[in-house]
């Protein structure tokens, strides 16, 4: 695999480790820390979620909109391709 | 409160609600649904922690940093601030 | 067309609107106008530069992807593509 | 003047710089070039904006929020100071 692929073991594992980061903003509010230290841990959990759609871009591009478009398809899935691509980059 | 202002037990509610946002896409994964699907998910949950980014940022700017600067300082905090916010837009 | 599809003329229209925000942001500067009216500004030319990204990326995706994914190539322009989607999300 | 800090002089400069890469997209587009070179150059002008951008937050905290709060007002400037911040970071 390289740089961007995940399979789901790596998903799983990313999601996991997400879910304690979020745990960790939870225990942070809760005991009142610095607020600029809660927001470098948000900041990580935020780069991690992202690291994670390209992940999942990087899963569908190769699988499903490959496979449409071998099948001669694959207008429907660039264009709901771009549109998920352009939700993300925040247009 | 206006428009961005969040206090503790308002922070507390969104966090639980993005932990909750976070095992769905853990349950997503898992049940092989369909990436687009996922990533709309992913998304909410990324604006859903900007959000309390800026609700924090907000408490920080009204307390700490205005408390600095009526006690003539500030300097520090101001730079402390601006870095992450250069952090934050994702400079 | 579709909602992301830009053709060249598209993009050299949008480009050059982009060029004048810019003509205007040095005007402000030189102006010493309101640093958040400014930063309004700002935040409009980044917004149409990222449009015209997306628009670029749909083109790419339409054409370049899908005929070498059609010739039974694809797996390097599929690892190219997540990647400058990784790095256009601000991963 | 620390990291994010620029004078006018350097904001010129750097919107200059943004200027002569707005005209090098312009003409990448009308020579037809790779999809993916353009977009690395977007990027580069995007970063740049947004570094300008930084800039302009950290003169304006030093200075217009700053003799705000001195005067013993300043919650507008927060307020105002907290939602350009929102926008900038693109919740």
């Amino acid at each position: 695999m390289y740089g961007y692929a995940m399979d789901k073991e790596d998903l799983q594992a990313r999601l996991a480790r997400i879910a304690g980061q979020v745990r960790g903003l939870q225990r942070m509010v809760d005991e009142d820390k610095y607020c600029i230290d809660i927001l470098t841990q948000l900041n990580a959990s935020t780069a991690a979620l992202k690291a994670v759609g390209v992940g999942l871009l990087d899963a569908h591009v190769r699988h499903c909109v490959r496979q449409s478009i071998e099948r001669g398809e694959g207008d429907a899935e660039i264009e709901e391709l771009v549109a998920t691509v352009a939700r993300f980059v925040g247009r």
